[in-house]
């Protein structure tokens, strides 16, 4: 069991992870800037697991109560956040926590959407260079928060996990096949997040072509 | 039918879209700056697909007369030659061409092999602003060399095929259905070619560290 934090938690991506570990169980605490949110939130995801048949109670508080209890934090923030994020929680997160990224920096261009990546390499660098006391994980790129969130449908793809602390990596991988369905994959070190933030606005723009929002991928 | 040109068409890339676009009854013109060097790949080349029980003879010649015969170029070449190569056959490409850009531009990093896209954004994009006259397409990132040139086995997986000009592109996935198994995807305007070059040396590394060196990608 796994005392997991997320950080903007009732956002987009945030809620579909927290059902599926509350649902693989382990402790889950909804982050967010907003106390009253975060509860509120907590109490919708909980019916969302009662819908399954599962009696759960996610923790809940503003982002520097949660992450300063939990061994692991997500960033489910939209990468604008980042740096204020990183500025706030500094000192709460615990040393040697392992931190996910699954931040995705995009832009609108003139052809459609693209990723838009920080000097220091991907959103995962630029957060490894500002919370030097954790672990930086990236992953989690390539999963459908939608389908995340459905959690009466199972949820395929693969799952390239990149970071520097091997055992770090291992226990997200592990957080990765806690989710039916889902394959986790090692990318190797960090910088390789870069491709990962990269080929999301790709895939949201391939997928709105085909049709299929929730275009994921898979390895052969 | 179409009439396709392969240039640097003797290297790594060359060898395996020649024998499965000659399987698919194309008509394929294997391109060197040797000219010797193309005669004797096109003549092993036809030994091979002779394996398969099919009687074929490649075209060949140096790269500046394959290409001035061709409706669609292929450049089979490493990043370095690119601007050389675009120099080189400016003026021997046709008005319209269809010019296919699988170029992938990598480097050494001390963390390991990573693209090192140019200032133009990609290599395909680099090759676009090179060759005016050209119809550029950008394709076959992901697909493994070695599997191409297996031709008594399949070659699974997406091709992502992005460019300005839709009838090119178009074109281009129909070359991809050609190739039993693999399935082409329109991934939109060239600029997403960027994407996919940066997704190859993510492919190759992983490829290693999976024990599986011809690690391909579908969409699902």
């Amino acid at each position: 069991m796994v005392r997991i934090a997320l950080v903007g938690g009732t956002g987009h991506q945030g809620p579909g992870l927290a059902l599926r570990w509350a649902l693989a169980g382990h402790e889950v605490l909804i982050g967010s800037r907003r106390g009253e949110k975060a509860e509120r939130v907590a109490r919708e995801l909980a019916r969302d697991v009662m819908a399954v048949g599962v009696e759960y109670g996610f923790g809940h508080g503003i982002n520097q109560e949660v992450v300063s209890k939990a061994d692991v934090v997500v960033f489910t923030i939209p990468f604008g956040g980042v740096r204020a994020t990183c500025e706030a929680l500094r000192d709460r997160i615990r040393p040697g926590a392992v931190v996910v990224s699954p931040v995705v920096p995009m832009r609108e261009a003139d052809f459609g959407l693209i990723a838009d990546l920080p000097e220091e390499g991907s959103a995962a660098e630029l957060i490894a260079s500002l919370l030097p006391q954790a672990r930086v994980v990236a992953a989690f790129h390539t999963v459908s928060a939608g389908l995340l969130r459905d959690v009466g449908r199972p949820v395929e793809g693969d799952v390239v996990v990149c970071g520097e602390d091997e055992e770090a990596k291992r226990l997200v991988m592990g957080l990765v096949e806690d989710i039916p369905n889902l394959r986790p994959l090692d990318g190797g070190p960090l910088a390789y997040s870069r491709v990962l933030e990269a080929l999301t606005p790709l895939l949201i723009t391939m997928g709105k072509r085909l049709k299929r929002p929730n275009l994921g991928i898979k390895f052969i």
